[in-house]
């Protein structure tokens, strides 16, 4: 860049919305994104760290000095303070903690108090709180004092002397309500505030479930901690959401569009050598058959087909079996139904794609022995991609271990090895 | 069920809040799911129609009678009601349409207008609108006198007498403003109102990035029509963020868990022919090279290595580059050097795997060549993954196809031709 277009990348980045940044920065490759960030002004970094995602946030804070995360971290929301500390390593995350003015470094250790991923961990702490004893009138006379309310405030909190929750007032209905009326009379007592140590995926699925615009979240006691809106909830939604798709790719659910080689090859390559070895397995199942490979080259050719159509039926029924988990809709007592559903379908693709393969293999090899034989191979594989596709993820769920993770590598060993052995094995006692 | 059960469901589901009895449909499966609605008190049908996800409220309507939908749909959101009529079969619809009363089918028209997907067609008209030339005391006045606000509104409109939005007032601001204050004083000018004619998705890219709680929603000449809650946005947000992952499976991305096996069988067929297809793609190819396939069994038996790691390598990057596509990252400035980092890691994950593969092929198969030979496909492979995984998705965005239905088949096709054709040809070369 020289010194003109320089100045004027600088003015254009200046007179954007954080997030308009944020997303800029998020587009850039690796290596010119630092340079950009350094073309910031330094007061609006803390802004526009606030709206980066975690990766490219961590990407950036690590290259900054001390001080200067310090400074950008002035007067952040307490949950994205948080955020960016963890991301610190170790011997940063000390200097930073130390270079905070004394109100921040307290609300950065109650914010990091609480378990990453849970409740507590993305509440704030900026609550408007109210007396049940008092009129809406004064409740507006007190607004009009404080001048501002924190944003997205939907909704003041009701606690008693001891700051335990004990009910709720919507702006809409204070707004609606005559001046005179006492908050006791007004306030909604069935409110179903957030405990700190919910997981947030779990508070995530509320927020969607019952529209939630923010939820209070409260500790054991029901004491009022902070809230939790609806802002940060979306992006743990659409995180939810993108989660499984990534981990079946075997990708990092956080991974950087944009992030270096090494660090990107480092973490594919667990996912390719997992692979390896499954399809080290399947090799191995076609060495037992060695014999018929070497009389009847034309088995080496069609020996792919099956599974392959194994396994992609088998996904189809992971897939909406993992959704269905992630929705929470998968109980104890449906997944009997599920299952038959599944292998019903699976017998019908059996026969379907037995009845097909075999008319394209009897009329392209002109033997109708070798198309029973790889017709009989489909309809097996094809029964038991619907029955893994199902107890997989249920089985997985049961040892905790993340089916969207596993599921895909473990279900497409099985359809290899199942669809290799029918296919090879039913050669062997027929074509040999 | 007997009768003392059948009256404890009915009360049961009576009892809860609609979204929880609307999650329960969802995870019945679907030959007991309308005996359960028919449990339900009519009274309570619209509520829970509106809860339910499109499939499975297809599934019900359709079996209802035209008058009973007319009747549950009363007085629906207008978005909602709009939704109801579209999943109609056509004769059913211009029935249940004749059957609504004359504001609902006033209301319903006018969301029909719309096209599907559109802002226009899931916003809900009961916008609160103001003038500017008034107080905000008489505005308190006027929100008392009507006594209720629709729900999740946060913000009040601001229009001339034409209609014309012209700013926005948040609930907000009007508790923490002095009461003589004037609208055209306190309103908010920098407005970004939705094009009615908006996808839906770009509306909730638009709430997600600059964390709304509702937006107006105006046609070209800035006429208000109405507004957009996050609550239907968090709804659309999720199901794209599912689509990808669906579509990549081969599956729709509205289909029902428990949706009926006939239903399911044929819209997944479609993905399992077309692989089929690229299966005897590949078979073909290896039909080239049935020569040597006949001389050396060991070559079918490794046959299926190679293509397997192109495909997990490949789809890697072609699920990062979908979601990167998705949240909008890939410009045409930064594809460049997007693909020369995927390049880059498929180059160094050919170097790692060709070298372990030709290590383990060494030690097992004891042939220093036929090592040499898997170890070079398996460099040119992961190369081609590379390229293919990024460029696959840009073409097919280029022909308007959506690369998250698409792409998968077809970089499996190109990984398992290069993947044979590199390892039976290099082999066909040095081996025979």
């Amino acid at each position: 860049l020289n010194r003109g277009m320089f100045v004027h990348v600088r003015n254009a980045l200046h007179n954007m919305p954080a997030v308009d940044v944020a997303f800029i920065l998020e587009s850039t490759p690796v290596k010119t994104r630092f340079a950009f960030w350094q073309l910031i002004d330094s007061e609006f970094h803390g802004e526009i760290l606030e709206e980066l995602s975690e990766d490219v946030r961590t990407s950036i804070v690590r290259q900054m000095m001390p001080e200067a995360v310090a400074e950008a971290t002035e007067g952040m929301d307490t949950d994205d303070l948080a955020q960016v500390l963890r991301s610190l390593p170790d011997e940063l995350y000390q200097e930073v903690l130390n270079s905070l003015d004394h109100q921040d470094r307290h609300r950065a250790e109650a914010a990091l108090a609480y378990e990453e991923f849970t409740a507590g961990s993305v509440m704030n702490t900026d609550t408007v709180t109210i007396r049940p004893d008092v009129t809406v009138e004064v409740v507006l006379r007190y607004l009009r004092m404080r001048a501002e309310l924190p944003k997205n405030t939907d909704s003041l909190y009701v606690v008693d002397q001891d700051d335990i929750l004990i009910g709720e007032v919507s702006l809409n209905q204070l707004v609606t309500s005559r001046p005179d009326l006492l908050i006791a009379q007004l306030m909604n007592t069935e409110v179903n505030p957030i405990a700190a140590t919910m997981p947030e995926t779990e508070a995530a699925q509320q927020f969607e479930r019952y529209n939630w615009v923010s939820a209070a979240v409260v500790d054991e006691q029901n004491h009022l901690l902070g809230r939790i809106t609806i802002d940060d909830m979306v992006d743990i939604i659409r995180e939810d959401a993108e989660h499984s798709m990534m981990s079946m790719a075997g990708l990092d659910d956080e991974e950087d569009t944009f992030a270096p080689v090494v660090q990107s090859t480092k973490k594919r390559s667990i996912w390719l050598g997992v692979n390896l070895l499954t399809a080290l397995l399947a090799a191995t199942v076609s060495n037992f058959f060695e014999d018929i490979l070497s009389q009847l080259a034309v088995l080496a050719i069609l020996n792919t087909i099956v599974p392959s159509m194994g396994g992609v039926a088998g996904n189809q029924t992971l897939t909406l079996v993992i959704r269905a988990m992630a929705l929470g809709q998968v109980l104890p007592t449906n997944t009997r139904s599920l299952l038959l559903k599944e292998l019903t379908i699976g017998f019908l693709n059996g026969i379907i794609w037995a009845v097909l393969i075999a008319g394209i293999v009897g009329v392209w090899k002109q033997d109708i022995t070798l198309a029973a034989v790889i017709a009989f191979a489909m309809l097996m594989n094809m029964l038991a991609a619907g029955i893994a596709g199902v107890t997989i993820p249920l089985l997985l769920k049961k040892f905790n271990i993340d089916p969207a993770l596993a599921g895909s590598v473990i279900l497409t060993t099985v359809t290899d090895i199942i669809g290799i052995f029918a296919f090879l094995g039913s050669a062997a006692l027929l074509l040999s």
